[in-house]
């Protein structure tokens, strides 16, 4: 069985759906009980104070303060990183923002299976700024598309469906050899390993916080630009919260300094006190044991199902340096098998065509529930325990 | 003394600041209790179910839902509004759309003395399509600047400062007559007063919720579409969300039917859940006479105070029908006044460079509380019970 984790103690700070294991911190992290306590406080500042709250509660600041406690999870500077806006929003900001130090290139190179959200933004940005064209090529032909016509590429670290992980400091070696700017998607990897954004001299990322960073059902998303952009980067989208002084409500917009500039409207304070009541649990985490003790739950995970239940098969990389840390294992009647999983007490997810993902979180997880994963996948997929009149194949929330 | 309200049964709804009357309701409305519950159970329903939640908590249609919940607020049909991402945003997003709608035409007319984060905004489009150019005119010179080269006309409803009016009606006609689509920014005016956005064919609009709605400290924003658009209108900006099956996760974007295209990344569930249990306020209120009520408290407002403290100076329009639901008075030492009446429980707020706000709401204030803020006022200002020393004027937060 897998080693010993100092983890353990940690999984009671978190109400987890009752006689379950919660696999789906890919997609929405379970509730840390400090997140609670937290939205409990802004409510009652709210009533207590009013508009009062805004200055004596200090949540005008949450945007920075958050980005502070984010930063050292992405292995970035404080002032590098704030938490405003969607992940989508943000992509568009900074998008919009890269292309403009770049501006002698005309191409935003991506891969076609990036997260289709990404997608989305890319192609938005060839909307807005006609001279750029997006360039969404197979990931095997990432490396050779990469030239110096290529203002920015964006990438998503971990893909979604099979937990590939791109070699983050390769890729940024590479890119800045020919002057490209790599923009790097974090969702899928933030909280669930150490990022290393300022050693590999990523340019700008975007992540979730609702993930492996347990913010709650749309917790607002975090934006970094590497300090070496700072000083000469402007926003395109020129918020007033990313004004130098919002509060003299000048006619004439002045971009406050450093990444301050990128905030937008009113921050949405509930779904941030949320978020900054569960960065509480990484506060005396070490990332690099966390990734161990995540890499040994689900290179356990793989091992079994693989010798138990050859029907499924794992289509993510068996190489734990490539993987991030959720594990896809497709079967024809996958769905059928996820819905029967979820009425077991595994809850995993289901992606199209037939992808069931574990989402493998050892804040909240432990070795006995694997095991408890592998009994009761075996009896459900071996023995057909799941109903595929019943749950025909529909689409699902992330 | 002003007539008999309908609302005074609503008043123990909100949990008001002790000892004190709340006039910030043009900034951040006091807390309704419905609020609070309404956020406790989406926590429990994260804690509950996790991510089964979206579905079975419903959290995935709360943009389409608080959309129509808001409609009837603003005059609108069910299918012409949703809630999502900040007013700087959805303003970014609906003038983009608004240009492309009157591709020949190039002005983005507005007036200088807008909020000034619409003013940022539209500069914002300015630098990201460049044929088009902002015209910020002052407010006299509005009707005589729009022509037949103005794309959009882009106006806040009510002043943020003065509480000025605009006649919506009269300008909707006119700008329609000259074949401008008109944009109004309703933050300073929805839940304070009965809006008729279908009535005045309005064509597009967005609005704050946090400020009479009473929705929480940064609950997102509204944005509306006049259903004669709806069929043409493209969002330039490709959310997710606003694809037609965003779960199918399909690599190309396929816009969904309706206002919902104008969705962009995951919603901010536990802000949009605060919104959600404000609004139930508003089930059953008779706008017209919250209207009523709400000129009969801010008339009385103004003849006592222009009556007993002469010096202060009302900068709000004395006609109610061109008066927004605040009213603005003007003194030299406006700022220490205002922190004067706050600490006397007169909880108002105060704008550069000599303007104090006080924001009227009837569904939580009733005669008796202005009867105690004239009395106050008249005291602290006349007897000069305020510290121009030690309050320095400073930047407030809205």
């Amino acid at each position: 069985m897998t080693a010993q984790s100092d983890f353990s103690h940690l999984k009671e700070q978190f109400s987890l759906p009752k006689n379950s294991v919660y696999l789906c911190g890919h997609s929405l992290g379970p509730m840390p009980n400090t997140a609670t306590t937290s939205v409990q406080q802004s409510l009652q500042a709210w009533s207590h104070l009013g508009v009062a709250a805004w200055n004596e509660a200090d949540w005008i600041n949450l945007p920075v303060k958050l980005g502070q406690q984010i930063a050292p999870l992405i292995g970035a500077n404080q002032d590098e990183v704030i938490v405003t806006d969607s992940t989508s929003i943000n992509l568009l900001k900074l998008l919009l923002a890269a292309i403009s130090l770049n501006p002698t290139r005309n191409i935003l190179l991506t891969e076609c299976d990036n997260f289709p959200a990404d997608l989305y933004m890319a192609e938005s940005i060839a909307k807005l700024q006609p001279h750029v064209t997006v360039n969404a090529v197979p990931v095997d032909n990432l490396l050779e598309s990469m030239n110096e016509n290529v203002a920015v590429l964006l990438l998503t670290h971990v893909n979604y469906r099979t937990s590939d992980m791109h070699d983050m400091k390769a890729i940024c070696h590479k890119a800045h050899t020919l002057g490209i700017l790599v923009l790097m998607d974090l969702s899928h990897s933030v909280g669930a390993m150490p990022l290393y954004c300022s050693e590999f001299e990523l340019d700008f990322a975007v992540g979730c916080t609702y993930k492996y960073l347990n913010g709650g059902p749309g917790s607002p998303s975090f934006l970094y630009i590497n300090q070496k952009h700072l000083q000469r980067i402007a926003p395109m989208i020129q918020g007033w919260m990313g004004h130098i002084t919002p509060f003299a409500f000048s006619q004439n917009y002045e971009k406050a300094k450093g990444i301050s500039s990128f905030l937008t409207g009113t921050p949405f304070i509930l779904s941030m006190k949320a978020l900054e009541g569960a960065l509480q649990i990484f506060t005396h985490s070490d990332l690099a044991a966390l990734r161990a003790k995540n890499i040994s739950l689900s290179t356990f995970l793989i091992t079994q199902l693989e010798n138990k239940v050859p029907t499924l098969h794992c289509e993510s990389p068996l190489d734990p340096l490539n993987r991030g840390s959720h594990v896809a294992f497709s079967h024809p009647n996958a769905y059928a098998i996820s819905r029967a999983l979820i009425e077991h007490g595994i809850i995993v997810d289901y992606r199209e065509p037939h992808l069931i993902r574990f989402g493998i979180a050892a804040l909240y997880m432990d070795d006995e529930d694997i095991e408890k994963v592998v009994t009761i996948t075996e009896n459900v997929v071996n023995t057909r325990i799941y109903d595929t009149d019943r749950f025909l194949k529909r689409l699902q929330v992330t």
